[in-house]
């Protein structure tokens, strides 16, 4: 620890987006800074690969280095905005070794390699605070580990993605395909130029192990995560979707039950009344559900430089405070031993959109295949004006592996045409 | 602070609705909590008037006791839920002097004596925690203090009272008046016998006065609070608001800009499209809009027994760990001098809605009353079909003096018959 008198030092790793903000603020707002640290914070310097690269006028040519370990090793406080595994594990591994907290926003590490970076932090007694790892600017890690540390929560239902939200919402709002609204969104600079991170489900999977990891108390890595993207979604299934008074959603959902924990990714019906219903564009929102606290939802800009830079800064102040006056935050929480549930075992109501011979019995036919693996069915409705009979049926709580047999038995039996589409239905009793 | 091996020793005054979930839980999750904050968590004991009056079963009759003083010396943490200013003010200064740490769900307290507590515990070295005080479970003031603690924030706008949201969302969605819907939340336990402090705005302005403080790092009191309450919205005010794509709220609004801080509030106009305009009956929310974080929101139970312990238990486990760790959480930071303006110089917009006589030359006349005062018209809209000729004029930005003078000048002159109400206009650009 730092004598109280001294600056805290600040190493930052990666000038990208992020990281230029992030430098940006240090510097602007340096007096309002050491007013809520208590000393002064400096920034000791910037790791980037290549130092001769022209970057924003904000970042003083001055402080940039390319000796990244040197810079490590003379700071108190190790900011990591690089992203990817390595080197950035390494010197996050090598900042805590030798007592410097670390603030990370690398989601893809720490939900494949958190484990081994949490227990080198207990180890060291050092901070390691990843707020803009989940939900970008949104305040989420510190009020689910803190605000509700002396509560249960149950389960989790977030937007974590804003590609994916955006591009849902387009299609909800304007009835425009999936290939249409990504084109526009990759020449609006909203999706990459490969977009399979954030459509195939990917990166929301990251942040569905790190929130299931805080909210359950226990470890949860990236294969725990069951995940299918919104590639198949189709404007049907939007107009389905609408026909019975809901909205797709691509949600991250953490359950915890008696059985186990379960965490997964899909595109989701949720009800149109549902707060996270109205989240547009790109925004995120996380919706939590805790046995005492009731229903909570944290909405905010879940990507973007200066949102990212804002929640880093507030960890840089969090735990520079720690190194200007002594203490600690809490430990990365990982008493609790449930077991992670396959996909299979998970619980939820499904909706079955299929195309039916226009005869009678055909309805009959079908019940009794769900009837048959104790799929109970809650509504049926039929969908007119398609050229297709169609039907969805809408079905109570059954697990994924009964669904899925009920669905392999409707593809096979003459009283089903085709099943159009399967998707999944959350945050109705 | 206690050795760590000890426990950390609970006091809870007051065993109303709040303080009997605050018991369960300390004593139903005891294993949780003891992991939570690296040691065990124990009741010290609950004070109340009169121990001999019946309880709920979840509150064992051997921690009750009436001696509150000699129950707050035992304890190196103390949930004070008794409400109003004394003994609570007493008892907390009491156990700060000690170095007891003070969780409180006191609002009316903290909003008048905020600034005695906040400055005890800094001279004790004390933790004094607050989260329930505010929007009951919704976990707002940690993420305000601590995740925003490397921005600016700008504007906070929140539904902070679940009582006046209850009662405009049933006039807004069921077409009642103001006296139905408050007798009827009276019946169902919704409302007060004397619904005062929460129609009047009064409950929600001593939470502006916490929110503002926190928001903007100094002191802000009830006194530099504007309050106006919800009696005299009428189903017309409601009607001409869903006419222009809006529903009317009562919101708390803190903003801070280069003349000053400003805090107010009152029933106000916000577009339906705004994501505060679709939180639902006694639900709470609160818009923060900060510098580089943009927009943000925070939803959940406002009120309530449990969903309030389980913002109190939240704090516990913080000050818990920190007595039983070693640290100390960020002091309550008040390093700003922004001058709190009065009233009549906050910046707004507004919606003035008016009677005016059915003949040429009158909107040229009023048009002119608003340009005297220089407040600019952004919209005029004719209201039909109500057997008035009525006038809603939407303003751009006007100080609240400006508004107001223009009003009076518009109930003098013969250009109007009648100003029916004037409504502030929020969340738009």
């Amino acid at each position: 620890m730092s004598d109280p008198t001294d600056s805290v030092k600040i190493a930052v790793l990666g000038c990208g987006t992020v990281g230029t903000q992030v430098v940006r603020l240090l510097l602007e707002q340096a007096d309002d800074l050491a007013a809520r640290v208590g000393a002064p914070v400096t920034l000791a310097g910037v790791y980037v690969r290549d130092t001769t690269v022209p970057r924003d006028a904000v970042v003083p040519v001055e402080a940039l280095t390319s000796d990244a370990e040197a810079l490590v090793d003379s700071a108190d406080v190790v900011v990591e905005l690089m992203g990817g595994v390595e080197p950035a594990r390494s010197l996050i591994l090598r900042a805590l070794a030798q007592g410097a907290a670390v603030v990370t926003a690398n989601k893809a590490l720490l939900a494949t390699h958190g484990a081994e970076l949490y227990e080198a932090a207990d180890a060291a007694g050092a901070d390691l605070y990843y707020e803009a790892a989940v939900a970008g600017a949104i305040p989420l890690v510190r009020p689910v580990r803190e605000s509700l540390a002396g509560d249960r929560v149950t389960r989790i239902l977030g937007i974590v993605n804003g590609t994916t939200n955006y591009v849902l919402d387009e299609m909800t709002t304007k009835g425009l395909s999936y290939e249409d609204v990504v084109a526009e969104a990759q020449r609006l600079g909203y999706a990459e130029a490969d977009p399979t991170a954030d459509v195939g489900g990917h990166d929301a999977a990251a942040k569905a192990a790190i929130l299931a990891s805080l909210a359950f108390h226990q470890r949860v890595s990236l294969d725990d995560v069951y995940c299918e993207g919104i590639t198949a979604i189709t404007p049907d299934d939007i107009a389905a979707a609408k026909e019975t008074g809901r909205v797709i959603k691509l949600l991250a959902v953490a359950e915890q039950a008696d059985a186990g924990v379960t965490v997964r990714v899909h595109p989701t019906l949720i009800s149109a009344d549902h707060p996270l219903a109205g989240v547009r564009g790109a925004f995120n929102a996380v919706f939590v559900e805790a046995e005492a606290a009731g229903e909570l939802m944290f909405y905010g800009q879940g990507a973007g430089g200066a949102p990212t830079a804002s929640a880093v800064l507030g960890d840089v102040v969090s735990v520079a405070r720690h190194k200007a006056n002594g203490g600690k935050g809490p430990l990365e929480s990982n008493y609790a031993r449930h077991e992670v549930l396959p996909m299979d075992a998970a619980m939820t109501r499904y909706a079955v959109r299929m195309s039916v011979p226009d005869r009678p019995g055909v309805l009959a036919a079908v019940a009794s295949i769900f009837a048959t693996h104790e799929v109970g069915i809650e509504s049926v409705r039929q969908m007119a004006g398609r050229g297709h009979a169609g039907l969805i049926l809408s079905t109570h709580r059954a697990t994924e592996a009964a669904l899925r047999a009920t669905v392999q038995e409707l593809r096979e039996t003459d009283a089903v045409n085709d099943v159009w589409s399967v998707l999944r239905i959350e945050g109705e009793a």
